[in-house]
């Protein structure tokens, strides 16, 4: 029974000979690989997560709120108070990661007989997921400076007529944001094609020079924003995604949401940590001036630089990224190569942290220039 | 823009018209409507999990261990200690509740092309969780007294060739146990159409009278039996399903799992509560008695009872379930209406809420006789 495999189980055709998504997990001194927060949580919070969460216990042998609306309404507050547009509990969704949030937009309009597109290299996981959901995927372009070119990508939309579109920006794994006027256009081609729904991740936002797009979602029903707290929260550990849109939106994706999806602790932990939003906004700052040195010193040294509006910098070329990748990580340093021909990945570290990295890609110049 | 509703948009066809799955969650004096265990935690593991949760949120700016292997361990040793078989974490998989096991399952070995079967009135999220996949669901039959009738199921098998068949054991909301013979039979009969996976079903195995089928794995690497800490280990709240397999299973669903889908704060929690299962099957042999008493005074009152091994019972019968339902809502009981015609299902709860149940019902009784 031992030699039994994969292949051997009456396993989906596509998932034939595939192996599971997610950066090598390395026991590293120095990890930017996978965009987390450096930065713990500061301890009055942890507290005040031992608090919530030991109050929740004491119900937990009841299911969750389902609805999860006290969790609904505090990152609506949120969402209103950062995002320069007023929403409310009837606005947002949340799930188990933004992850757990587009799987549930591509169940309600994807899904078999659709298509989504996605404009690449870009976050991953919007295609893995729409293969995970029976959706056809459509690798739509991208210029040779990562910016969506806004002719090309008309064209790929008239053309496929995706049901869903995905935006995502600031863009991962390059860096870069996409202009509003940009999404506005390609809302607007979306329209005129299906009409379809449009899905501007904004995972990284709170990075960003410029702001959040949710004043878009004024008059436009078929346009989502979704988001998470892994990034600016520091709570990659969590696993808190969430959307704001239109309450129609909202309405729909619950026809496909398990029920009981949000655990009553994930919805006790994250509203704890929306008590504590204006220290960790705090530490937002702090790397995004990190993130900008990273620019300047990348470029000092004589890398070629993406422009950056997250908390990582996508830096090459390389004649081989994995090799540059193996070298740096020969000296304790793990960034991430994402399959991008000639361009690694580094998230913004604590200040240390990026001076390791950058001492690192700073000898690698001189050998690859030996 | 407040007049666009869930039709209005480019939802799936077959969304249209649906309603969100879920039982009401109304606020009554005695809730016997979810088969929730009645009895909190004990507070030496509230403590637990807050000490738990307090250490894994000081790291929760990283993402959680993927593979939770240190969770799934434990989950071994659990089955292995209770089920009478030896399993490792290689034989383990854990996600946010059972349903989201049965949706990785599905994503897995079902989806557009393919078919699942359940054996019906059975646990109606198999069947919702089939069309959330694109899975065709074949409603299977059962006999009159709610057993599977091993000829009908058999000849059902043999027509429509299901990639999965479901058999839930003790069955929702029935309450009764599927003999381990009719499960080897109906395991048989799915290879000999197919092959086809088996998912067995055992949300509520703590509860029954015989024995989980847990040793039935050995040399059958297309049976799957799925678990949750939902109802014996009283922690409804904290969404955590498991599964038991052969180690090809466990990687195959690592083909679709959400990357990091398992938070760390669960994780945490999980792993808590594992460490009280002695008190918490202590809970579990209190309700059993109480769901025998349950049966016992139903029959008394001159109800009809299915067999129940699960901490819950199927009563009737009614000209009108849902008037009935109605009538022990008024009396401040809420049991649930599964849609079984003639028939509705109470959890077992506390000895007094069982009381004031018994009361209502009796009371009914009288009523529908006058």
């Amino acid at each position: 029974m031992s030699d039994v495999r994969i292949d051997d189980l009456p396993v989906r055709d596509e998932l034939r000979g595939k192996s599971p998504y997610g950066a090598p997990q390395l026991d590293v001194p120095v990890r930017l690989n996978t965009n987390e927060n450096p930065y713990p949580l500061p301890e009055p919070l942890v507290e005040r997560i031992a608090e919530r969460v030991r109050e929740a216990a004491r119900g937990l042998n009841r299911y969750p709120d389902r609805d999860a609306v006290q969790l609904r309404t505090e990152l609506a507050t949120y969402l209103t108070k950062t995002g320069k547009y007023p929403l409310g509990p009837e606005n947002v969704w949340a799930a188990n990661g933004s992850n757990e949030v587009i799987q549930q937009l591509l169940q309600t309009f994807g899904g078999p007989g659709r298509t989504a597109i996605g404009f690449e290299p870009s976050y991953s996981m919007h295609a893995l997921i729409a293969r995970g959901t029976g959706t056809g995927w459509i690798s739509g372009p991208r210029a040779e400076d990562f910016t969506i070119d806004l002719a090309a990508a008309r064209r790929a939309i008239a053309e496929h007529k995706p049901d869903v579109v995905f935006i995502t920006t600031p863009n991962n794994p390059t860096g870069n944001a996409v202009p509003p006027e940009t999404v506005l256009a390609l809302y607007e081609a979306a329209q005129a094609a299906k009409p379809s729904m449009v899905v501007v991740d904004e995972a990284y936002i709170e990075f960003s020079h410029g702001d959040s797009l949710l004043p878009l979602l004024a008059g436009r029903p078929h346009l989502v924003i979704s988001r998470t707290m892994s990034k600016a929260f520091g709570a990659a550990g969590l696993r808190l995604g969430y959307l704001a849109a239109h309450p129609a939106v909202v309405d729909a994706v619950q026809l496909v949401r398990l029920p009981y999806h949000l655990s009553a602790i994930t919805q006790a932990t994250a509203l704890a940590a929306l008590e504590h939003t204006d220290t960790l906004l705090g530490y937002v700052e702090q790397l995004k001036a990190e993130r900008d040195r990273l620019v300047a010193e990348l470029r000092a040294i004589g890398y070629e630089v993406t422009e950056s509006d997250a908390n990582f910098v996508q830096f090459g070329r390389f004649a081989s990224a994995h090799e540059a990748w193996r070298r740096i990580l020969d000296r304790g340093v793990l960034v991430r190569d994402n399959g991008v021909p000639g361009w690694l990945r580094v998230s913004a570290g604590t200040p240390e942290e990026n001076d390791a990295f950058l001492d690192a890609v700073r000898e690698l110049k001189k050998e690859l220039e030996r």
